[in-house]
């Protein structure tokens, strides 16, 4: 299980009813957050997600509309009583803001906060069943993109068969990570013969601000749902690289480079009311494309 | 014209379409932000507020719930283009927050933004026709209330009748100020007959967070409007007291020992999704009791 729910698809100034940038990434064990815009918390109750199962939230970069309201969601576990610890991986000094701040409002945080900088791309996460990593974005300031795969699924296990052929249920674990099973005459029923192969382990990149990066390809490469802002419309091309940020056009270019399955474009100017423009236009390149809508979840 | 608009009546957590406080007062001159809760900037764009007539924002104390939407704000200026200076009154360490996040952000204000540490209760802003000072409260931590009076107001001039008698145009405003006309035979005209009495001035009180502190009823006695934090009905008396709040039924009491003539409660505890008992309560002690609503404008 992947999926991705947009909490914001705005950029810098919320407007429209739109929000500034924050997703919610549901994996098969927790939920993790991608930025955290002001407002978030908001949002988060607006489209019901279930608070206590974020336990990972992550960063891009400093400015305003991708963590002003990561103190506040911090805060508001603090009041409602969170008590299981929460990672957050950021940019170094956004640790010692958020200490700052607790410690000027005298909070003394029911939960164990664990921040953990990051410096350099690579791993940030690693768990039963997927990895987090961060890797660099071109933008004005430092910013990171995130790229969450799913580990290699269990094979199935088709139970009555198996039981059927003598096999203990204590065994079907082992089943699921392809062992053979030995009977007590000495034969053995091959893996195959009760099990079917698991589901295809699925990847999502959020490439957070980044100006027109080619490069970004490779790393993003046949992911099956890629995040990438469109700031602009493919007329603005000099003002979304005057400010590092992207147009519709080039993440759709992007995309294909990077021969994703689909692509969710995001972060649009708050210039503009209607989004629809967005699409169309990236979809002349990379017909596979959506516009990013607050509160719909994306099935990766 | 003195006029309080509610941004956000409730408390901590934001709950129930409920948001944490701010509060914009409508003078004659401009407009004041009495803090500045998540969300504010999105709440001033719901109500249509005039952001850019802004220019002072206080703000009472560091908890998060009454700052945690200033930088949005003070960010949202700065991309907006604001070139107006605005004033921002608040404790110390606050300016350091904000200066740190513009600084890591890479942002630079196209506006003036000058900060006014409060170190003491009195005075804050003398403009020509109002001033703003400020009281401590007894909170958990360092806490302000905010006291804007209006000046004594010009007399009105009879203009027909002035003109008629020959007091020329351009002594109108001598003439609002009191001034008797002196005619060129030498005979006066005294201000009484060609003047009536300005309107009286009016003053608001905003209590911020506070226990039921009785003493405050010297400060604030006899404004028009006062705003006291009710963050618990009467039974959480206990609870109140533990976390330096107020009841519904405390902030009456101040009310009528004040001899305020109009009582706003808010700051309701999230835990409370109807909050007409605040207001039922609170009359029982001081009928002139109004519970706070986002969105309504209440003449001081």
């Amino acid at each position: 299980m992947l999926a991705v729910t947009i909490l914001g698809n705005n950029s810098a100034i919320p407007a429209h009813g739109r929000h500034p940038t924050s997703q919610v990434i549901t994996t098969s064990e927790d939920l993790l957050l991608f930025d955290c815009g002001e407002g978030t918390q908001i949002q988060i109750m607006n489209y019901k997600i279930k608070r206590s199962r974020i336990n990972h939230i992550f960063i891009s970069h400093l400015h305003g509309d991708h963590y002003f309201g990561l103190i506040g969601l911090l805060s508001s576990f603090a009041l409602l009583g969170r008590i299981q610890p929460l990672h957050v991986y950021g940019p170094a000094p956004l640790e010692a803001l958020i200490r700052t701040q607790f410690q000027l409002s005298d909070t003394h945080l029911p939960y164990e906060l664990s921040f953990h900088a990051i410096k350099e791309d690579g791993l940030l996460l690693d768990t039963r069943y997927y990895t987090v990593s961060c890797f660099s974005t071109k933008h004005r300031i430092e910013c990171r993109g995130f790229l969450v795969k799913e580990k290699k699924k269990p094979r199935k296990v088709l139970a009555e068969k198996a039981a059927a052929l003598g096999i203990p249920h204590t065994f079907f674990s082992r089943l699921q990570e392809g062992e053979d099973y030995l009977l007590p005459d000495g034969k053995s029923i091959i893996n195959d013969a009760v099990t079917t192969v698991g589901e295809n382990p699925r990847a999502y990149a959020f490439a957070a601000d980044t100006l027109y990066e080619p490069e970004l390809a490779t790393i993003v490469k046949g992911v099956d749902l890629l995040y990438h802002e469109a700031t602009y419309p493919a007329s603005l091309a000099e003002k979304a690289a005057e400010r590092y940020h992207s147009t519709s056009v080039q993440a759709a270019e992007l995309a294909r480079k990077a021969n994703v399955k689909t692509l969710l474009i995001g972060h649009f100017s708050a210039k503009f009311e209607n989004i629809e423009e967005f699409e169309t236009e990236a979809k002349t390149v990379f017909p596979e494309t959506l516009a990013a809508k607050e509160g719909v979840t994306y099935l990766v």
